[in-house]
């Protein structure tokens, strides 16, 4: 049971909901009420009103004008039980079919528990759970409905709310019934939370990466290819690599090796490793027509690069061995979202795999962990750790030894990298403790991307070994890790966390050049520097179109190029140049008013190269 | 009906073949034949001993022996022809069950047709076609056959010939008919000409890339994944990459932009592009657990490139659009060769799609001629270009101007490039011409490898468009084109050609330093200089094993390392070093005896940057 956010606030939000229902029955008398759960947001109340009549958002003043009237009536809010009998009364009385379906749902099972109503719902809180054979209700007011709470004393309580959207809903979330309004709304207790929440969803509306991802053309989708299967245009594959590339880097400092697998595999590799047994359901299924061959899409890429490690025999001075491979894993998710990079259905992970003795763990995870902290603080997000450790439960394969001295090995290497984390006992996979890594954007949002998992599974499944020194046979840790994790995902959040405001080293245009006018001579030098740039391994481009300078200078702003520089006669016969920068950049160099062009390139060139980023998002 | 040799040399071994078959009959008269036709490398017959008895290859020589009888005896080949049911008592008199089939097929065909009973038959002549309702035979001493001939004149023209393997064979390659032998064999009009065949062939065993593949440990394949699904070990990826990266840097040169596509699909994008009308069966369909979305394995890229292309609305200043992308498409291959990197299920290709107005056309193929012409001068193949283009008859689609005008084009840019060609009419695809790459390699074998296609189809098909200078809606011409083609069997071809010994450029391990003995400050020695390299971008090795150092110097040899440098007191107190050569690479520079390291490593450096390669395959 999770508790995103604390008690408080989850009856501040619970008693919204029934001050929204309570303000749409007097608004609207024969409605039908279905479920009103908090969730990570706010609130929501399904509703049906008289004859399938359906309410807009513009509905919304006049429901909120009514939820003030009852707040300031500051109504306490009173629990009573009723019999499952009388509770039926109630709800038949009231022409609350749905009520009727929930107390009958509750007489079958003879106690409270609406939790499992909605999967959307977050938490419940158990303190006021009701005796067996009774309905909890809670009244307020003139309202009354059937609540297991909490709820907060009085209506007054609610000092900040605002409703947020509409949409439809199935009762039951099942397509086959009817279909309710729901109405979202959320609270606080105070204007100055509501008003920062208002200003933060409006930013993340902004920033949202769907729409960046076409308005800055980063990413397309198509109906005949499919939802949740991304394509990336010139501009999104250059963000892509750069980062891909950054992560790869990072890593072959380290020496770890690039090696190359395909992306299908006879399902056989999979009953190996056992995830043909735990997730075989989940996979995509390739059917050969011409063979009888069953294959599958991969889901993850560590079986076969045991393939890899177990095609010659390993000796203890060869190891760590460390793989690393950037590649799409698919996952049959049931809908990819829309238009977005959070959930697809092609993931791309910056993958990689060391094999090295047990005692060898924590320098690798240092080297790992050493890599994570340089991309992160390169892209400006901050980060700390989870450490997830087995309990003393029998749920956990390899021996208690190997994983206490695993479970140290990784705290030592997070300490040494003077890294923020927290301890969690109980919360590793059954085949090894892992490092989870927490990041948290320029919206103060936290994200999980990164994670670095120890294995002591796959190696014993797959019998993988190596001859130590003594020459016997040993088996060796397997270690995954990826510092970006999805590479969709990261991209997801970095297009949000910058708002697209990519800095120099992974903008896909760096500068955009704009002639003052049509003039041979002028086009012909933009073009000469143009040519100078590529050669530089820069991304300029010439907007030499007949539009007026502040269009294009408009339209340069709007793909958030971080440099822009305007050509004409002047610049024609100086070679100097007065760079626009974009206005989130911090440029004490390139703000000075004039320079030659060629020095302006070179400071480019080392601003993407040193990977600097002089953005304050 | 291809025909690969001359019609001499085809009589020859069509002859040869007939001899093969009288030898075994006088050695084993209660021998059945199937059939005996020409290959490309030779020929072969299908026999059946007396009670399935089998021969082994040490059976040849008495075999070879009683051919050379037969050849001694000069008999001339005469032709005859029998009606259909003299054929009949033929086979039958003579206990040839096989030949009855053969005669029954034919008496139901009504002509002598023996031309499709064996895929793996190289055409047929049709000058020596019988009468209907006649069977054609040749005896030839004792020995008669069915057979449509040609035929040399007399057995002696045979002036060399060799037995080479024996191998299993259905009976009209069908599993569940009857297994016979089948024997193959080689002739040639002079013992030069076999000598000169049985060492390119021994030459060409030396090199086979499964055999390098393992021995340079480049690539593996396991049963559990499956076959012609190869994986890349970390010296097969550096290999792979060296060369997709240049011939990507080719193009990116021309300005081609880099995009980024998922592996699968619905099928909907090939009903659309109209490949799944014409290939579904051959695709590999991937099915969603999840959904009930029918999706598939990509079998090409421009269908997804399309999508991107058709994101929104282009305009001729735009144009050309040039897209590249080297990823993996999926072939339902039969069985992949096993252990090979010929013919794979999984093929990565070094793809790109121009889209470009018809006017453009010979400029863009200019710059991909360019490339072409680059790429395969660096890897040491002599290149030239088949022009394909349309005949006179209704199988294209398209304006005959259209084609008129992009044909001339084609040749033009050929000419432009200085390349040898030759044209065929009639060879274009139904979507457009094209010109296909033929490349020699060191054994003087040739390959199809890189391809440029023009496509006036799927424009249409996806009704891509651009506005042209007056405002008008147009389609653009797609050119599709890979310079290698797929890596996969570019890589097949690379490594037999250069027989495992690759230039620095592209070589896995450049330099390997061997250590004399295993004193400390030796050994630090040579890791500071491994540590000075990997800055560089080399990529050295330091052996300090335990070894002799004649053995540590055959091992470097063994993985056929360019540079080996052996490392002991003298280097440590000098820092001059004497590097050994690898055979095959002329190196004036580095053959003067001593040179100090940090001069070596940066003549190294250069040879890699540079690509040159120094070697004589």
């Amino acid at each position: 049971m999770k508790k995103n956010i604390d008690l408080e606030l989850y009856s501040l939000r619970h008693s919204s909901a029934h001050v929204l229902a309570a303000a749409l029955k007097n608004l609207w008398p024969a409605i039908m009420f279905g479920i009103g759960p908090v969730i990570d947001e706010g609130f929501y109340y399904d509703i049906y009103l008289d004859n399938g009549q359906k309410l807009s958002e513009d509905d919304f003043p006049k429901i909120e004008a009514e939820m003030k009237n009852i707040i300031s009536n500051n109504d306490p809010f009173i629990q009573y039980d009723l019999d499952f009998s009388k509770a039926l009364d109630w709800s038949k009385k009231n022409k609350q079919k749905f009520k009727t379906e929930l107390i009958n749902d509750l007489i079958r099972e003879g106690t409270t528990n609406f939790a499992d109503l909605n999967k959307s719902e977050i938490g419940t809180f158990d303190s006021n759970k009701t005796k067996s054979g009774k309905v909890s209700f809670y009244k307020c007011g003139d309202f009354e409905d059937l609540c297991r709470g909490p709820h907060i004393q009085k209506t007054g309580d609610i000092k900040a709310f605002k409703l947020l959207k509409l949409s439809g809903a199935y009762w039951r979330g099942d397509s086959k019934n009817i279909q309710m309004q729901r109405i979202y709304g959320i609270s606080f207790f105070s204007q100055a939370k509501l008003d920062n929440y208002i200003t933060l969803t409006e930013q993340a509306r902004q920033r949202d990466h769907r729409k960046l991802g076409t308005e800055l053309d980063l990413f397309v989708f198509s109906d005949l290819v499919g939802s949740g299967l991304p394509m990336f245009t010139p501009r999104g594959t250059v963000l892509r690599e750069q980062i891909i590339n950054y992560s790869n880097e990072l890593r072959l400092k380290y020496h770890f090796q690039k090696v190359f697998i395909p992306h299908i595999t006879k399902k056989d590799l999979y009953e190996v490793s056992g995830h043909w047994a735990k997730f075989g359901d989940e996979l995509f299924l390739v059917k050969s027509q011409e063979t009888s061959d069953q294959l599958v899409l991969k889901p993850m890429n560590c079986p076969h690069h045991t393939r890899i490690y177990a095609s010659k025999p390993r000796s203890y001075r060869e190891l760590p061995i460390r793989y690393l491979e950037t590649t799409t894993v698919y996952r049959d998710e049931k809908s990819g979202e829309l238009g977005g990079l959070n959930r697809v259905r092609s993931i791309t992970q910056d993958d990689s795999h060391v094999f090295c003795q047990d005692d060898l763990i924590s320098q690798e995870i240092d080297k790992l962990l050493a890599c994570a902290k340089e991309l992160y603080s390169t892209v400006g997000m901050s980060l700390k750790v989870r450490l997830s450790y087995r309990d003393d439960s029998d749920n956990y394969l390899g021996s208690k030894e190997l994983w206490e001295k695993s479970q140290q090995q990784l705290k030592t290497a997070v300490e040494n990298n003077s890294l923020e984390f927290v301890e969690e006992t109980g919360e590793a996979a059954f085949y090894g403790p892992k490092i989870d890594f927490m990041v948290t954007d320029a919206l103060g949002r936290e994200h999980q991307l990164a994670t670095i998992q120890l294995d002591f599974v796959q190696p014993e499944r797959f019998k993988l070994r190596f001859t130590n020194e003594l020459g016997e046979e040993e088996s060796p840790v397997m270690i995954h890790s990826a510092l970006l994790g999805s590479i969709e995902r990261f991209l997801s959040v970095y297009i949000e966390h910058t708002g697209g405001r990519f800095p120099v080293w992974n903008a896909p245009e760096q500068v955009r050049l704009i002639t003052i006018n049509q003039q041979k001579e002028i086009i012909d030098f933009a073009e000469s520097i143009s040519n100078k740039a590529f050669d530089m391994g820069l991304r300029l481009t010439v907007d030499s179109e007949s539009e007026s300078i502040s269009k294009k200078i408009r339209q340069a702003e709007l793909m958030k190029v971080p440099y822009t520089i305007v050509i004409g006669e002047k610049e024609l016969l100086s070679s100097n140049v007065t760079p626009r920068i974009r206005s989130d950049l911090k440029d004490p160099i390139l703000a000075k008013s004039e320079l030659n062009i060629d020095e302006f390139l070179k400071i480019v060139s080392q601003e993407a190269n040193l990977r600097i980023s002089k953005s304050t998002f």
